[in-house]
C-alpha cells in the first residue's frame, strides 16, 4: 500500500503517510505541563504506528485558557522533552506539537478580534512564535506546526473576514498574508531552517464572506514559497457562526463551521478531499512539491490509500478514527481491518471538548482515559446462538433492532447492507438495540451486528436480517 | 456540442439542455398578476433560445408577500396565459412556472416553522398545490416545478432541521419526505400524470445539523419513485443562518447558506457539480433515468458543455449568467463566445431582490429593465488607441488598472493571465479603472481589458501589460 511509503518532510522521513492531527485532551492542569496522562495519550498513538503524530495545541502566550498545554516559558520544556523522549522510545513515530496563539474570549461571549492588536502586539506574536517554535526544537521534537486555521489568531488574520484596514488587513490578500509570512520568518531564524515547519490552514473557512479554496490556493502557494515542510489543511471551526450559550465562552465548534470541521455522521465521507486534491494540483502547476496533509472523516482504509495512491495528497490526517482505535496503522499494515474500532462519528468527543472535559472516545471501556492497549490473546465475544441473535421491525417508518449481549462485547458495530455498496458501518453502540431512521418505505434493507472485544477483537457476526420497510400510502405501486 | 442535444422530459422535449433557473423579479405588483414587464423578461430568455425556461416563484396561497407572483385563484389564469402564449410564439422555449408555498415572517425577525402547521393547513396546503399546478396546465405552460429548495415550506419539511414531532417531522427521513410525496401524488391526481412535474430541492443545506448529500441522494430516489419528470439541485438559502435586519423581514439569502445559494465572485466555479454528480451516479446506480439538473456558477460553456457530456447532470441551469447575457444560448451554439455579456457575480441583482427592488444586472445599460436586444450590426466599440490603452501600477500589495474610455463601450471585461490557466475574465466594470486585490507579492502579473457594448458585441482588446508585484519583505529571496 501507497499509504506505508515514508516520505522526507524536510529533515524528517515519516515511515508512513498517516498522521495523528492535532486533538485537545484537556490531559494537563491549568498549569499547562504535560502529565503522565498527556505522556501516555501520545505514547499510545506511537505504539500503534502513526507516522507522524500531531501534539495538541500548545500556547506561545500566558492568557488563561483552562487545562491547555504552553510553550510559553522554558519552564515548560522539561515536560515536553519527556513526552518527545517517551514516543521516541516507542516506535518511529515522528512528533511535532502544534503552536498556537489565540485572542481572548469572556463568559458573556465576547470576544477579541483582529483588528483590537496593536501593531506592537503583534510584534510581539511574531517573536513568541519563534521563541516557542526554538523551545520545541530543544524539548526534542522532530518539528513544529503553526496553527494557522479554524478560530486562532493566524487564521483570523488570513481569514477573509479579517477586519484590519492596515498593512495586516483583509483588504488585500498580501495583508492577510502578513503576520504568518513574519511568523515563519522569524521561526526560521530562531529556530532554524533546518527544523521541520509545518502550517495548518483551513481549505474553506465554510462562514459567511469567508475564503474559499479559490484563496486557500493562494495562501497554499505563498506558504510554500516560504519554504515550509508540510501543509495540514484543516476546514471550518470559526467563532464567526458560532452558537453563544449563555455563561460560556464562544466554542467555535458548534456552528456551520463547526460542524464542517469536525464532521458528524450526517456529513459524507471525506468531504474535503476534493478541496486539498485543487490545492496539491496547484502546487505542482506552480512547481511546488510541498507535502500535503488533508483530513475530514479520511478513516477508511480504503479512501486514505486512493488518496496517496493518486497523488491528491501526501498525508492522511485521521483525528477521531485513531482516537477510537490508535492501532488504526498496524491493523491497516497487517490487513486486520475487521480488527478495527471502527469511528462512528458520534461526536461525543467533540462534546467533552466543547465543555472542557477530559476528552475520550465513547468507545474505549467505560471509565478509560486512554485506549485499551491491543491484545490479540483477547477472546472473541460470542453469543449463545449466533444465527438467531438479530430480530429487526418495521415501526412508523424507522427499523428497530435488537440482540442478546455476547460475553466479551463491549462494541457492537451495526451494518447495513445496500446494494451495491456493500455491508457499511453505521454505528457502533455499547447498548443491544438500535433504531434505524433513514429508511425509505418500500424498500428491503439487510442488517447485521459484529459484537467487538474493546482491543476490537471481533466476534461472529450475527444473522443478517431483512427487514421489508412498508411503502408511504402516497407511493404508486411499482 | 452535447449541450445542444435535445431532451424527453416526460411529455416535454427541451431542444437543449440549458435551463433558466427560477430567478424573482419584481417585475409584477402585489396584486401578484402578470405584468407586460414581466412577460418582455422571459420572452427575452427565449428569444435567446434556452431550452428551459423556469418561471419565478409563483405562490399558491394568498399571504401577503410584495410583489411576488400568485397561481392561488383562476383570476391568475388570465395573465399566466398570455405569459405562456407569447413565450411560445417566439422559440422553441419551455416554460414551466416555480409553485412555492412559504411560511409567514415578520419584520420583528419571527418566522413561523414547520411545526406550527397543524394537520388541517398540512392538508390544505397539499390541495393548495394540486389546484395550482392545474391552473398552471390550464394557462398553457409545458410543465409545473415544486419549489422544495431554500427557505420555503416543502424544503422545511425535507430538512434535517425540521422541528415537527408527528408523523411529518424531522426523526425518520420518511417523515420528511411526508409532506412534499402527498404533495406530488395531489399534483398528479388533479393535474394529470401525464404533465411533466419537475421538483427542485436542495443538494445540501449548508447550514449547522442540515441535511447533506448523503440525505438528498435518498430523497432524489424517493422522487424518482414519484416519477417526476426532472429533479433539479439548488442549494442552501436557509432562513436558519439569516442575518436580521432590524426592522426588515428575515432574508434567507444573507447568510453562509445564502452565499452557498448565490455565490458571489469569491466563490469557485462549479461549486455543487460534484454533488448534483454524486446524486446522479446515486440514481443511475439504482435504475433511475431522471433527468437531473444542476445549478451554481455554472455559466462558463466549457463547463456547462462538460458536465453534459460527461454525463454528470442532464441539464445546466445558469441563472445569473443568463441574466447577465440572455443570449447565452444562442451566441454559444453559434461559436460567439466573445460576444457573451458575461457575470462577474457581482450580485447586484441578489442586492436588488434583498430589498424588494426589480431585479436587473448591473451589466445592462444604466436605466434599462430588461436585457438589450442582440444586434449585431452594432459597432465594435474602438479606443484611439488600443495598444496604449491599459496603464498598470503596483502599489501596496495591489495593483491599479485604468483606460480611457472607448466610445460605444458600456462594460469593460478585465482579464487576468495566470499560467497555466490563461486569460480568465476577473471582472466586469462600467467605469475605467479597476484594482486587483488578491495579487501574490514576488510575482508577475498580466491583463488586458476588452469594452464591449452593451449587446456583448466586444471591442479591440487593450494592450496587455506586465505587472511586477514586489515580494514582501519577509520572503527569502528565489
Amino acid at each position: 500500500m501507497k499509504l506505508f511509503d515514508p516520505l522526507k518532510i524536510g529533515a524528517m522521513t515519516i515511515q508512513n503517510r498517516i498522521m495523528v492531527p492535532a486533538m485537545v485532551t484537556h490531559l494537563c492542569k491549568e498549569d499547562g505541563i504535560v502529565t503522565q496522562d498527556t505522556i501516555d495519550r501520545y505514547v499510545r498513538y506511537a505504539a500503534g504506528g502513526a507516522g507522524l503524530i500531531i501534539v495538541e495545541a500548545m500556547a506561545i502566550h500566558q492568557v488563561k485558557s483552562g487545562p491547555l498545554l504552553r510553550i510559553s516559558d522554558d519552564k515548560y520544556i522539561q515536560g515536553l522533552r519527556e513526552l518527545t523522549h517517551r514516543v521516541h522510545a516507542t516506535s518511529d513515530s515522528k512528533i511535532v506539537p502544534q503552536i498556537i496563539h489565540f485572542l481572548k474570549v469572556a463568559r458573556t461571549g465576547w470576544r477579541q478580534t483582529a483588528d483590537m492588536l496593536s501593531l506592537e502586539e503583534i510584534d510581539q506574536i511574531v517573536e513568541q512564535f519563534g521563541d516557542a517554535v526554538l523551545r520545541a526544537r530543544e524539548a526534542g521534537f522532530d518539528g513544529a506546526e503553526l496553527h494557522s486555521a479554524h478560530a486562532y489568531t493566524l487564521s483570523s488574520f488570513l481569514s477573509r473576514a479579517n477586519p484590519r484596514t492596515d498593512e495586516y488587513g483583509g483588504q488585500t490578500l498580501e495583508g492577510r498574508l502578513r503576520l504568518i509570512g513574519r511568523v515563519i520568518e522569524n521561526v526560521r531564524r530562531k529556530a532554524g531552517a533546518d527544523f521541520p515547519l509545518g502550517v495548518r490552514i483551513n481549505v474553506e473557512e465554510f462562514i459567511k464572506d469567508g475564503y474559499t479554496v479559490v484563496d486557500s490556493k493562494l495562501i497554499a502557494e505563498r506558504l510554500a514559497e516560504l519554504g515550509v515542510s508540510y501543509i495540514s489543511l484543516s476546514a471550518g471551526g470559526k467563532f464567526e457562526d458560532a452558537v453563544h450559550t449563555p455563561g460560556q465562552v464562544l466554542y467555535p465548534y458548534n456552528g456551520y463551521s463547526g460542524d464542517r470541521c469536525m464532521p458528524g455522521d450526517w456529513l459524507p465521507r471525506g468531504l474535503h478531499a476534493s478541496l486539498a486534491a485543487e490545492v496539491k494540483t496547484h502546487l505542482l502547476t506552480k512547481g511546488h512539491r510541498v507535502p500535503i496533509a488533508a483530513a475530514g472523516k479520511l478513516d477508511a482504509p480504503q479512501d486514505a490509500e486512493r488518496l496517496v495512491a493518486e497523488g491528491s495528497v501526501d498525508i492522511v490526517g485521521i483525528a477521531r478514527g485513531l482516537l477510537a482505535d490508535p492501532d488504526w496503522p498496524i491493523k491497516v499494515k497487517r490487513g486486520e481491518l475487521d480488527r478495527i474500532v471502527q469511528c462512528d462519528y458520534c461526536n461525543v468527543c467533540k462534546a467533552l471538548d466543547g465543555t472542557h472535559r477530559t476528552v475520550i472516545c465513547a468507545l474505549w471501556p467505560q471509565g478509560s482515559i486512554q485506549a485499551p492497549k491491543d491484545d490479540p490473546s483477547v477472546q472473541a465475544p460470542q453469543w449463545a446462538d449466533a444465527e438467531k441473535s438479530l430480530t429487526a421491525i418495521s415501526k412508523e417508518s424507522r427499523v428497530e433492532l435488537k440482540w442478546p449481549k455476547a460475553p466479551g462485547a463491549t462494541i457492537y458495530q451495526v451494518y447495513r447492507t445496500s446494494e451495491p455498496d456493500g455491508p457499511q458501518m453505521i454505528d457502533a453502540v455499547k447498548v443491544t438495540f438500535w433504531v434505524d431512521n433513514a429508511v425509505l418505505g418500500g424498500h428491503k434493507y439487510r442488517y447485521f451486528v459484529r459484537p467487538c472485544a474493546a482491543t476490537g477483537t471481533p466476534g461472529q457476526r450475527s444473522n443478517t436480517t431483512i427487514v421489508d420497510v412498508p411503502a408511504p400510502a402516497y407511493l404508486p405501486p411499482r
